[in-house]
Order: structure tokens, then sequence, then C-alpha cells
């Protein structure tokens, strides 16, 4: 039933030489071979054609069969994606929830009124001192695109996720790069979107799947003179590397990479004095939720050192202290989360930390608390802890609390407690300061729960995500593939489809 | 009245060191130091935030303004472009009334509804299992943007040309980096704007200019930390390096270079047969315009050998050794246009020379043929020869008129000369082609005259442009300097006017 194989062109096809699945039903993977790299992308530029071509009704069937497929496989997928990743059920149930429902909207998105984006200015043949030709726009798909899963949705972000649905959906043809933390995981869900392009007569390389090792299979893949276009979603290392190498090409290509940030949460005065507490409760919740493997996870809660501020704080002990390890992503991961503790710990007091993490890959949640001054004075606290550990940041005053958000990098989120009227000004002091720095600023919530709909920005800019006009998710995430095309006089006969 | 200053935060300011400014009213400019860049950009990162806060009301103002500082000033500027650029007078006013047009087009952009792209998902609070909360996204603008002026268009893509109407309509404040090949033209524009800063009352530093030597100059602007994007229009040499550098930073930023292209133009059989001389004579018009120094110039005619074909190459003997040489834009771009004649010369046939070029600066118009075999065969016959330069390619069919398009780079155009319905077979071969190398694809014209509208895409993979997902002229332009972002749960108190 499961491989570790290729999916190329159509066909499972394995290699000479394997590479270890810890945790997964498959023994092993296979390590796709540099022939096999091109053979994907000779198949997918091929494909490319005939693909961008279908209709747009078609293209949505095809959308739709994989959410069928994926359905139709729910048990078995969330049964390896269980084993793979160590999440729980529920959560693996509504993260497939989210899959089918991704396809399913960009099947909706591209047969409503409004895709692609067309424009035209009629001719003005009398116009002086030159007649106006006739213009049309369109927007039309770049090429085969390489998708590159990430490891803390083994679904959504993975395989048949937002990358995978927005670039078919486009008119790209998909090859992902098979995430070594869930291999099984994502054989079913290829196998799926197999089924739907045999059901729905796609060319068979409109989705291919290899697996190897990191750095050289993904150096391997975007580098192929075939590769329009690259979609990732993992660590600022590996994000910038692969960035690099698709700016350095002879050709560049767009690399769209979400690298993850610490997404900052600014208390306000009145906010803080009237449910300090709660907002304390609220914060280590959102922390240590899924053993804090968001990239939107708050990694870092400021206040102005006040009575609501130590409410809070005592608040955020208690609910910290209580708090259970989890299941880690992968031992990587979990040694990774380990070490930067450590490294905090050496920088920074330990306010709280949760129950004991005896057991394989186990993450305990910790909380740390500095003053403004030294977290200004310490960049190494600026970066993410992929992970549930939070910093506290106690400022002397609101100059303090500006200071903070003007030292941030780039960041996905940034959130503001706020009590409305008292702490207008304090928030519009904050707000343009964190407009340049976010994606996207919310308001008495928290940013884990990324909402997929059509005004959802996920991205930010640098090092949140390496290109700050896109978004990962939501339906403007399509604009990534496609680019604008003008047709000057030309026969309606000879336009496309959606022009005439 | 002219310094070859820089104009930095409001200031004209001069340097330690002096360059050569030949053909110029001036005597010299300046070179700005590294010091001279590092206050530009601070200066332009200060005026950001209150700029990008002007309402949208005030921006279309100072851009109409700076259209009227500009017209005030119109016989200076044509007297110092005339000088600087031996373009004849006719051309620069009409480029002066495109460059104001552009202006007044981003104003009403910017006025008109659809400004910038909004998007809101209303808050389900009973939906299950979660609620949905309240989602708003607006466009902001990216922050400080460095243009890089075109030696071809001194005023419609230099100081106050089309990258900095959209970017200035976006909320941008603008460094341009001047063109030394019309430093006094740079000049008086900035001057303009300056007025026009100063009549709107807008921050001093929206707008700035600074002369220096390539490649320390621009390096030096493009790697500044508070820069967040850039505009150019020039060579792929040039283009490629700036763009490397852009890529290569700590934080990397968009790099939106227009680097040119041969523009095709495709003959399909009923087309020749019916109309091969009128189309020959079409050719040479286009290509010998204003010197051939056209980013859209078409330096390549392809067509299957043919009585048709053979009609064409007549008219195009006669019309090019009718045609007289120009002035060209400089020294340098006049030597290397001598010199990649040359090159051609020894690699295929001349078919026709124009008139003999004596006098300074002269350019001949000349017309090369070669088969298809051997154009295949050579790759370097696939770039461009800025200048009147262009190669005749004769097929021995269809198969091999359409191994010519698969063969082709990036371009900003494609042209197609056909007669409907006869040509439609061939067309719709070669439309797939063309689509995926193109940014805009005419029929029955010629690719020089880029109109500036709505549905105009100038641009094109590369190494057309860095970016084929972004145009230089057009409205959409405005979206090469704009981000989105997203508001979640925001009291409307505190949002953005366009989404109140």
């Amino acid at each position: 039933m499961l491989t570790g194989h290729h999916l190329i062109d159509g066909t499972w096809t394995g290699s000479d030489s394997q590479l270890d699945a810890p945790d997964s039903p498959l023994r092993g993977v296979h390590q796709v071979s540099e022939a096999q790299i091109d053979a994907a992308a000779r198949a997918a530029r091929a494909a490319f054609r005939p693909y961008s071509a279908t209709s747009i009704e078609a293209r949505a069937r095809f959308l739709t069969a994989i959410a069928e497929e994926i359905d139709a496989r729910g048990d078995q997928i969330t049964e390896a994606a269980m084993a793979e990743s160590g999440l729980p059920e529920a959560r693996l149930v509504g993260e497939r929830g989210r899959t089918m429902g991704q396809l399913r909207l960009f099947a909706d998105l591209i047969l409503a009124d409004g895709f692609p984006d067309t424009r035209h200015d009629a001719a003005l043949p009398d116009r002086q001192p030159l007649p106006r030709p006739d213009l049309q726009l369109t927007h039309i798909p770049l090429g085969p695109v390489v998708v590159f899963g990430a490891s803390n949705f083994p679904l959504a972000f993975s395989t048949a996720g937002g990358d995978t649905a927005s670039a078919l959906a486009a008119g790209c043809p998909v090859i992902v790069k098979g995430h070594p933390a869930h291999p099984a995981t994502g054989e079913l869900v290829a196998q799926a979107i197999e089924a739907a392009v045999a059901r729905c007569e796609m060319p068979k390389a409109v989705f291919q799947m290899v697996h190897g090792a990191a750095p050289a299979t993904g150096a391997g893949l975007v580098q192929h003179p075939e590769v329009a276009a690259v979609g990732f979603t993992g660590s600022l290392g590996a994000g910038r590397a692969l960035f690099d190498l698709c700016a350095a090409r002879p050709k560049p290509i767009p690399f769209y990479g979400e690298l993850g940030s610490i997404n900052p949460v600014f208390c306000l005065p009145n906010a803080l004095e009237t449910r300090g507490a709660a907002i304390g409760a609220g914060w280590v919740a959102s922390l240590a939720m899924g053993a804090g493997q968001f990239c939107t996870n708050p990694g870092v809660l400021i206040g102005v050192k006040s009575a609501g501020l130590e409410a809070l704080e005592t608040t955020v002990v208690q609910a910290a202290t209580e708090a259970a390890p989890q299941k880690m992503l992968t031992d990587r991961i979990c040694e990774s989360y380990a070490k930067a503790v450590a490294d905090l710990d050496g920088k920074i007091s330990t306010l709280a930390r949760g129950q004991d993490a005896t057991g394989d890959r186990m993450g305990q949640p910790v909380v740390f608390k500095t003053d403004a001054a030294a977290w200004l004075a310490t960049p190494d606290l600026h970066h993410e802890v992929f992970g549930a550990a939070g910093i506290l940041v106690a400022c002397e005053d609101e100059a303090e609390m500006l200071a903070v958000a003007e030292a941030l990098e780039g960041q996905l989120t940034a959130t503001l407690q706020l009590d409305m009227p008292g702490d207008a000004a304090s928030a519009r002091a904050l707000l343009p300061v964190l407009e340049e720095r976010a994606g996207r600023i919310l308001c008495n919530g928290f940013p884990t729960g990324v909402e997929v709909c059509s005004a959802m920005m996920h991205g930010g800019p640098y090092p949140a995500s390496t290109d700050s006009r896109s978004t990962s998710v939501g339906t403007l995430a399509i604009q990534r593939w496609l680019r604008p095309i003008s047709y000057q006089d030309m026969p309606l006969d000879l336009v496309r489809p959606e022009l005439r």
C-alpha cells in the first residue's frame, strides 16, 4: 500500500538509495536522483501547456475531486499523520477539513466573477495625435511550481495544502517535495490527488511528488530551469538558502517562503488594568496550543509595569505551571526547542515552567520575563523559538513599549490588547510602527488560528516571509502564481476565453 | 540656475568630487558620497510615515501639482533634453505630455473607487466549531523607493517618470538616481517636483535626487537598509547586477528591472501573401524610429520563405537603404551599437544599410538576414541590440517558425502579422508559445508605442524584466509598491480610512 516511492509523470518510481523514516508506517523513503528530478521537472513543463489550457470549470472539478478523494481516505490519513506528527486525532481531523475546504474555496474562487482579473481599454481610432489601439489584459499562470510542505501542518500546508491548491487553481502543475517528517501521510494524500487526476483526465504530471534529503534535493528542484516558482513553509535558515538559490539562477524565479515570526502581543494600559489576568490566561493558552508549533505562536508579550501587568503575570505563572507537556513534531524540532530554551535560560529569568516533560519528543511550555531595556539590548531575544516558549517584556513606560515595537523584525502578526476609548491614543501611536512590520494586526484576540478567507494576509516583511507582497493563506494566494499579459488589437477568436 | 547638486531632504547639496557631464548645459555633476546616500535614505524613511498617512486627495493634488510645475518649465526642459539626449523637439514635447499624463492618470487612479484594493469578511460569531473573526484587508505602501531612470526616455521614464509617479501615488517616498546622460533635464524636473512639494506642504524628503557614477552609486542606494524597493529601466548587465544586490541584502527587497528585449514579429503565411510589402515597410519604420532606441524595438522579423517574404524583403531593402541616420542618446550607446552591428556583420549577411552616418553620435539603420537554422544555432543572435538593427529570419516551414518561437528568451512583446481566418491555425499554434515568453502580444501592428492605460503590461519573463508579475507602464504599475495587510477585529476608529 505504501512504498516510499516518488510519483513522477503518473508512475510510482523508486530510487537506488533510501532514507530512514522515523515514526512512520513507512520503513524508509527513497532518495530522488538528479535524473528523476530532471524527469519530473520536464514532465511538469510538458503538462503545463495542456493543463493551463483546461477550462476553469474542468480545473474547479479537479480541485473538488481532490477534496473528495482525500475525504474518502480520511481515516487512513489521520492514522498515518498521528503516527508521524504526534498531533492528536481531533486536530488532524480538523486540519483535514481545512485542507478540503481550501481546495473547494479555490474551486469556487476560479468559478466566480472576477477571476482572473481582466481589464479592457477599447480602441479610440479617432484620438489625436495618435489613435489608441484596443488593449485587453488578463492573468496567466507562471509555469511549473515546486511546493515545500510544512512539518507543523502535515495536511493543510503540505502535499495538498494551501500552496498546492492555489497553484493548481491558477493553472500551474505542482511538484511537491515530500516532507521527511510525514512521508506516509504525504503518500496517501498524493494517492488521493493521483485518483483525482485520473477521474478528471488531467495530464498525469500536473501533480508529482519526490522524496529526498535536505539541502541537496530542494536545491536540485528549485534550480531546475523548467521550474517557474516555489512555495515554501519552514525555517528561516532553510528558506533563505532556497531563496538565495532562486535569485541566483540564470533566470531568477519567485520564491515565496513563509518563515515564521515571534508575533508580539502589546497590552495597552486600560486593557491591562481591567483584564490583565484574563489576557495572561489567554496568552498562555495560545502559546501552549499544539506545543507552540504554529507560525503565529505569540512568542512575546509586552506591557507597561503596573498593577494590571502584575495581575497578568500571576495568571501567566499559574496557567504556565499547570500546562501539560505535549509531543512535538520531530526529534529534531524537540531538540532545537530544548536548546533554545536552555539558551534563553542563560540570558533572562524564568517566570514559569509547565509540568515536567518526560517521555519521547515532549515539549514543556516555558515563560521567561525580562525588562524592555534588556530585551532591546539583546537581539537574540528577537528571533523565533519554535515551540511553547514565551517572553514577557516589562516596559517602564509607553515610550519604551514603542521602542520595543520599533526594534521588531518583520512579523506575520502583531496583536493589540486594548480597551476603547481609553487605549485609543496608545493604539494610534503603535499602529503605524506595527503596520510597517506585520502582515496582520489583531485586536483583543490571539494570532494562532489563521482564517482561510478573502481578507486574510498570512505573510509579512522579512524575515516573516521572503515576499511581503504575497500571502500563503486565503484567496489572495492565487496571485502568487499568476502574471499579467496584454493583448493588443487581437481578434476575439484568438484571445483567451475570459476575454471574449 | 543649474547646479549639478543633489536634492537631499529639501536642500540642494554638493559634494567634494565631480563628474563630467558631456553634452549637457551643466559643466559637471557632483558625485554623491556614502554619507549623503545615508542621509537621503534616512530622510526618505522619516518622510515615509507622514507621507503614507496623507489623504488620497492630498496625494492626488500633489501628483497634479508636479504635472503643472513640469508644464510651467516646459520650454526649459525641452531645451535641456534636446541638448543632452539628441532627441528632436517634437518627440520631447510629446514625451513631456506623456509624463504629465502619467502623473494625472495616477492621481485619477487613487481617487477612483477600487483603490486601494480592499476586502472584508464579516465576523460569524455563531459559526461552529469556532466563530469567525472580522477580517479586513487593504494594501499599504512598501516604504522608500529608489528609481533609476532610462536614457531613452529622459522625461517619461526618468526623474518624474512612470516609476516615480506610481511610487508617489502608492504612498512611497522616492529617491531618484539621476541619469548621467541627462543631468540638467533631471535637475529641472526635480525643481518642478520640489516646487510641488512646497505648494502641497508635503514632507521635503518625499522626493530626492542624487548623482553619481555607476556601479558604486547604484549599489550604495539599493543596499541601504532603509530602502524598501527599486524601480529600474536599463540594460540587462546593469539591471542584473542591481537585482543580485537587492536579493543578497540581509533583508531582500523587490527589484523591478525593465531590461529590454528583441520583440519578435511573426509574419503568418496569409498576411505575407496579401501584404508582405506593407509589413516590410512598417517594420523598417518601427525599427528605425528614434534611432531604434526603444525597449520595444522589433529587432527580429520571422517568416516562412515564400513570394510574400520576397516582396517583404524588397521593401525592407528599399526602406532601410533610404533610412536616414539619427543622433543616438550617448557616445557610449552609439559605440555599443556600432560594435554590435560589426559583430553581426561577421556572423550573418547584411541585407541593407541606411544612409551613411557621418557626424557625431549618429546611428545608421542596418537590416541583416539569416536562415532560421542559423539563427537557432547562434544564441548570440537572440539578444537585444540597442539601436536600429534588425534581423530577418527566413524559415523553411511553419514548424521551423515554431522552433524559433520556442527558442526565444523572455520578451516585452511579441507580434503576429496575420490575416483572419486563413492564419488562424498558425496563430493558434504560436500563441501558447508566445504567451509563455512575452508580456504583451500584438496583432497587425508594431510594438513601438506603449499605451499608458489600465490594460497595459510592460514587462515580461526574464530577461525582458526581472519580475514578470509586474508592469512599469499603466495603472497596474502601482501594485509594485504595495503590499496587503489584514486587520482582525479592529475597532473602526483605528483602521485606515479606506476600511471605515
